[in-house]
């Protein structure tokens, strides 16, 4: 009989000994790779028995301390469940051991190497191929490397699939007593999914960077329009030297705000119709729906943008085109014999048009930093919800505020509409202006307060069915 | 019988069946709203079998499948474990279904929507309306959605409270095999702590935050008054809008630099209270466990105030005022005719003063970065306090050196003290000053060693009771 | 009996009364020090019952609620498992209790102030000194704070190891029951290795420290001699207040792009390797394991050496010298009646040469958010990849471009070359250089899909013993 460890095991503690015997099962692995070692490394220290199943045992990599190998059937014979760790492509090998599989639990961890390489997932496959064994899905994932260093900085999520409860059933106690977390996703052909987990790019992201993307490509060619080419055909100056900062840092800003303020549109929205509805238990139509769900993402990118336009916006003094303007500027007031005035009101503007910059850019990386994972675990719903709602608002106002200040008088001048089209920063003003407006609506006593009790489970038409208000959380 | 997926369960595995069985449990879950579906469908996925109590079974909400629905009596008949997901104003109709409750568990998940709107806890109200019922607090710190995405990043923390030791345990293995984290809070007299968790709103913050508001509005109305007001009285000029940024950029580094002093004063006072005592084991007054235990906040913010100062100090070259002052400067040079020299001393101080600042700066960004919880988990015991106290005081060091670097020889000109007031940086040094020299001093062979001798347990008077000695943990 | 709480415990459910029996073991502590009243209680909310054993029962400090405190003999008497939360030196009263801990867990906790104090481990001494005890270690990573705000951000690692695979069991019963997650690292004669985990400090950043201050220093001294010293001794000039800002200026960027590249370099060196042998089941050398294992410290530490180098840069226009200089430049202009001419290429370049920058510090940033453990464990493993790999390799291209537009034609020019050596920037630039070019060598078509194959467990010499091809993981 193997030991878990090759330490003494004399002194039984009857107790302790029954009690753990359940937990000290034999599980058997097929595959002697990286995350086959692994894998029985951690069900060794957990306290399982692992005996290997391999081609070559006698002529096979070092494996963890504690465990057997032995040829697939023999391994297969011992154990009850069974972790196959093996390429979809050396499936065939398994259904030589299939009469000693009948009847087991089978756990498919494998992963392809791209989405859609097969018609159907590999647990189905396995499945179909040994079809008097119960398959799960399960541990595809897990890395060889978290669960070598089973530090808590590890992806611990198991997603789990199978026809058979009671197989998944084992298969969550082992994953249970690894210490990781389980996560059911039903029948196999939950399979095809749960495989693609570890394959997926940044899905949530794909609306909100195309979005971005979009809107940058937009007010780039726009700008590039109104400053450059403007300048070239009309006052016949190049100043295309200026797409690398002057430009950038137009369109950085102007696409940032719009992002923020799309960020909180949909709240607002759904706040309408709510209360046009008069309930909270309706549906949201799908579009208000899937924004809803990447407002996160959207926000993540305007501060990345933001801090771009931060940068740029410092930066400023050190380009070789503002000393040239500067210097050149007071060279000319010299020797045209000019006297410059200070103008207080300007002083203002600009000082007042900067702080706003300021503050709302500090109070956007403070939103930044409580989305991150462990800060808002560490909030309670309420704090969550106020950083988010509140200071979020806030946020866009003062960004609002700070591009309007930028704008001052300019929007009357007609000088700004070069070729009849407003300046960038007057069309980014849109949405926010919107947003900003509609929350204020909603702000007011009478709105916030039926709004309130609509969200408490109130609804307007009659109390039947009150005994199913569901909570708020 | 009632699978809990839809899918084949013939297979069946002697030793798994038995040892699954009783994982299989029945759970009763009244009121079908967002937590009831998401609590009913994380029971399912995790192997219970679910069944929902409602008003009206046929015409209610889409239910997680598997589940059934019925009538509260029916339901509750079922299960041991009954979990209400209703509003405290719906109680009434658990007192409908009390004869089938007798004796069983009955969870209370609800929250209010804001403190004190009841006499007594909703856990004790329920009790007192099904006095033969064993009520448990639990589950209302967990949202639907963290349960729905049982994502590693959710708040998995489970508040327990109950008279009955049995239910509460019952509930614990529940909560358990949800793969939540469970914490027993005592008897069901602390449901309304409890239930409280959810609302409050930074509580350890509330103090800092005074702090920080107080120190900065006294600091702005002072520097008012020396700067703005002064100008204006004595010298009759209006430099008002330095209100914006000049006046900002002296008051957040001052008070930044204050809070962060007064976030290691603790720290230094306890030391010398223990090498007073002489032992470690006699609690410390009141007020300084409870400053000690906001050390983190008051350093989080005074990050905060700092951060701003660098935006502020770096958009100086940018403002209007700067630019005409520089341009007027050397106007002025030109049309008086004057030479200017340049000063190696002024080179050498200002360049010293800047790097002091910056470096004192990135220190303190890593050390707010340290504090994230995610990166102080994976910090050993001693890697941590090695961080938050060496570099910790490093950081004070640097930015009070940047402050006295800033001040120079000003602290010895006259001019400098306007209507006989000393400027703000002279008066943000002084805790600064404080902390550095009495950390010094504690860091002196003699006593850091005595320091040294008294945390790992040693006690002046005598040896006795040694035997009960704690660990330095 | 002691009930876990001083509630009323009179409901008796025969279901849970039974399967929460075992659940309600009793546990013995020894000491009633932080570590030991913090264990008590936590064992206590989980459930179990808890004695301790203190040297003078009667006048020891206030104990968890519901916990009981008796003599160390009568103590042991009632418990199979027993944690000793006592110091080393104390270990001497556990003799006495020999008789009653016979056969019989004894859990050491204890920890040192400082490594290699005593020639074995403490629990190996205390196995030493009670022979008959089966003594585990564990707990010791565990800190009081911890266990009492038993909030998800605390670090919950145990670390086991113990001669008995039964009395292991039992703890890691015990500490799975406590919400900790449980590492066995074998048998007794780990725990020295164990005892050291909470004494450590950065082992994984030892050598990227060493490193960068190695690195730091050569070029500070290399840039000393060339700049100032080189001003001093040819011009006569004194520039040596440049030390503090410019030359900081200059060394922090280079450190900082040859440690991202360094960084990068591994990686690209492993895959080569793998490409030559056709294989990678086949070890790398040691140097290069090492290498990789501190690729994200190297990272990190040349993401702050960035930081500082954006903030030095940014600081520039406030400087006095560059004021001064501009000032006097203008000065000259006019005195001199020379004019200005404005140079399209110039502001193309120096342009372009910031953006770059800026784009490839915002990258790098993006990169270190990306390695916070929170972060990344939220990533699947293609998404970490992907931006490890695509967009690591994009900062390291922009930040390598942005060194080379600062060089411009200057690498042409011999008055850059004082004394026959060449500029810090040129030096710095030779490794980005390599990396970008095996890079690119790697990404060649051809190659990429030999090594993809290697990858996915292809190797070059026959296809035996394929069944046992491990899965990437």
């Amino acid at each position: 009989m193997t030991t878990t460890h090759p330490c003494r095991s004399d002194i039984s503690l009857c107790p302790l000994g029954t009690k753990s015997a359940p937990e000290r099962e034999l599980v058997c692995i097929f595959g002697t790779g990286d995350l086959g070692r692994s894998l029985g490394q951690r069900l060794l220290q957990t306290g399982y028995r692992v005996v290997y199943g391999s081609r070559r045992p006698h002529s096979c990599d070092p494996l963890p301390q504690g465990a057997q190998v032995m040829s697939h059937t023999e391994a297969a014979q011992l154990a009850t469940v069974v972790i196959a760790c093996v390429h979809r492509e050396h499936y065939d090998f398994l259904e030589a051991a299939a009469p000693q599989l009948k009847g087991k639990v089978l756990v498919d961890v494998s992963n392809n190497s791209e989405k859609g390489l097969y018609p159907e997932s590999n647990a189905e496959y396995l499945q179909s191929l040994l079809p008097e064994v119960s398959v799960v899905k399960a541990f595809n994932t897990i890395s060889a490397w978290s669960l070598q260093n089973g530090s808590s900085d590890a992806h611990r999520q198991v997603y789990l699939c199978g026809d058979s409860a009671d197989a998944k059933q084992a298969v969550r106690e082992l994953a249970t007593s690894l210490g990781l977390s389980v996560l059911d996703r039903g029948c196999l052909s939950a399979a095809r999914e749960v495989e693609d987990f570890p394959l997926q790019l940044f899905p949530q992201w794909r609306l909100p960077l195309c979005l971005a993307t979009g809107l940058t490509a937009f007010f780039f060619f726009y700008l590039l329009t109104r400053d450059v080419i403007y300048a070239y055909v009309e006052k016949d100056k190049d100043i295309s030297f200026r797409i690398m900062v002057s430009l950038a840092n137009k369109v950085f800003p102007i696409v940032s705000l719009i992002m923020l303020s799309l960020c909180y549109l949909p709240g607002v929205l759904a706040a309408f119709i709510q209360l046009y509805r008069g309930t909270k238990y309706r549906r949201f139509p799908d579009w208000l729906d899937r924004w809803m769900l990447c407002r996160k993402q959207l926000g993540l990118l305007a501060l990345g943008l933001a801090f771009l336009h931060v940068l740029y916006t410092l930066l400023i003094p050190i380009r070789y085109y503002v000393r040239y303007k500067i210097a050149e500027n007071v060279v000319s007031v010299i020797r045209e014999n000019r006297t410059t005035v200070f103008d207080t009101t300007v002083a203002w503007r600009s000082d007042s048009y900067l702080s706003m910059g300021i503050l709302g850019f500090v109070l956007f990386v403070l939103l930044g930093i409580t989305s991150l994972p462990s800060i808002s675990n560490a909030l309670s719903w309420r704090e969550f919800s106020f950083v988010q709602s509140k200071l979020g608002h806030l946020t866009l106002f003062f960004c609002t505020l700070h591009t309007y200040l930028y704008g001052w008088d300019r929007f009357l001048r007609p000088s700004t509409y070069k070729w009849w089209t407003p300046p960038g920063y007057m069309l980014c003003l849109v949405v926010p202006s919107v947003v900003l407006v509609l929350k204020l609506l909603i702000l007011l006593p009478c709105m916030d307060r039926s709004l309130g009790r609509i969200r408490q489970g109130w609804e307007r038409r009659g109390p039947e069915g009150e005994g199913t208000k569901p909570l708020m959380a």
